[in-house]
């Protein structure tokens, strides 16, 4: 994440919160799968971090940007330890935590876009790991707790369409030399409000096709 | 997937069959399991790509070829178009399906052995790294799918081994200087006719010894 | 695992039976949970070898170390040979198993913290692969077979733990440049005492704070 989508010091305040909120989610799967303390901080750091290790690893930058900073390294440690004891509190701001969710899954994705685009990706390869950056980690939390993916379910509101909006606007953008800070700033509100209206209106993508979904089921 | 086993154009073309073969099988796993149009995209993709970018990670060869090949990265979001309509169609072709999948096993396995030993690795390393290749995407879908993974089931007919038979051959003529290209042509039709073999007689591989299967389950 | 915790040979010896015992616990999953050979197989060499491999990685150290050691790839075939004919015989020796595993994880967890510390690592980075060293191939083991990680339950003894206290402990000291081979022995030797003294003692991890664990559940 060293492209700058916005100035240096929102950037970084972005990404903590990105960081945060993603850990967040991560030990309240843990919390409520009944998880020990090590799950807890296990599944904290697999959904902070993971999107953007696994970015890092596909384009060949490694170590991973957040192994040379500590700081991010160390986010999930405290955001576990807050679940630990907070975590009635924080199951009754369900819906607040879900808004800071998606300014995470924004701020990822767009950054994750312009960093494969910066490490020379064509348009769709770029967006594909903007993509994985925004929901890789959130994929891991589900994979390791056992649960069907959030990312797969009928039942949960969009949540890779919107972060793929965005990537690809910003991956077309970067491609053709048009892209300016400004408009990063544009994709990741784009992102966002997609998913706080899918959210808010029960947005939920389609399965496949039935014709009679009675019987072809 | 770039060293030659056929001629270019015909590389190519079963490249593509591959993909688009292992694409339907991920798809239609997703609508089995009633997932959303991500799931189907996603597990479409994942069981496509994940062999080839697991050994491209492991050797070292990033970004994995597929990156800098859009037309294979779009050939898993056709498939999902495909298999969003023609899914009851394809439940009722299953077995031609399955002689398709074979060929995909074939060439990804015997491609990625010759890629491995291409980046210099020894005999072994290099046919596990092509059975990886041809087995790796499935294993992924079926992680991710919350499966039993059919790789590791009883009651599925033998995968891995064909795949191993043909990698170990494969590896073995290279790291000798022997290879020609006619061999890797003989060795994907080896795994391909064992594997269709296995399919038609329903061979299954063994799991542990046990005496007296009654008493010591 | 090319740093020297140990002299040459012993080091050599210990890795070897790190790698055997890892895969004897993975081959014996495979057998309870019924898989056949090919499971069995898979499960014996991602538990042996998916730490280091998933280290190497995440360091860029590729192709893996263990790719170009033959001898230790060997292993979990022998290991998976063992476990099919004498799995009722490994099943009575349980005790003995989570000792030697025990052994395993102190050497690897050491072993990967060492060897990340040498790839310029932090101490926080450094500690944290050496702990992924040695836990990695165990939850990518649960993960295949599709159970709830040890790693993260609350009824298995602290296996994380002790790790992450030897881990953190050497990367310290390799930071400041004051490490010396006999305290990566201590180190091992503090790791082995606690895993072990968790099986003899029954120490769990607590999960998340409840207040009134009746109700709050």
């Amino acid at each position: 994440m060293d492209t700058a989508v916005f100035p240096d010091q929102a950037e970084y305040t972005f990404e903590l919160v990105g960081v945060f909120t993603f850990a967040l989610s991560g030990a309240m799967v843990a919390v409520r799968r009944d998880f020990d303390i090590v799950g807890i901080v296990v599944l904290a750091g697999l959904t902070a971090l993971g999107g953007g290790v696994i970015r890092d690893v596909l384009i060949g930058a490694t170590p991973p940007y957040v192994f040379s900073h500590v700081d991010l390294l160390v986010v999930p440690l405290v955001a576990s330890f807050v679940v630990v004891f907070a975590h009635p509190l924080i199951e009754q701001r369900g819906q607040a935590i879900l808004w800071f969710d998606a300014a995470g899954l924004a701020v990822f994705t767009i950054n994750g876009t312009l960093i494969a685009e910066a490490a020379e990706l064509d348009v769709l390869p770029a967006a594909l790991l903007g993509i994985v950056t925004g929901v890789g980690g959130g994929l891991l939390r589900d994979v390791v707790a056992r649960e069907v993916p959030l990312l797969v379910r009928k039942d949960s509101e969009i949540y890779a369409i919107p972060a793929a909006a965005g990537a690809v606007v910003v991956a077309v953008l970067a491609a053709e030399d048009r892209y300016e800070p400004w408009m990063g700033i544009g994709a990741v509100v784009l992102v966002f409000a997609i998913r706080i209206a899918a959210l808010t209106f029960g947005w939920n993508a389609p399965g496949a096709f039935r014709r009679r979904p009675a019987r072809s089921t």
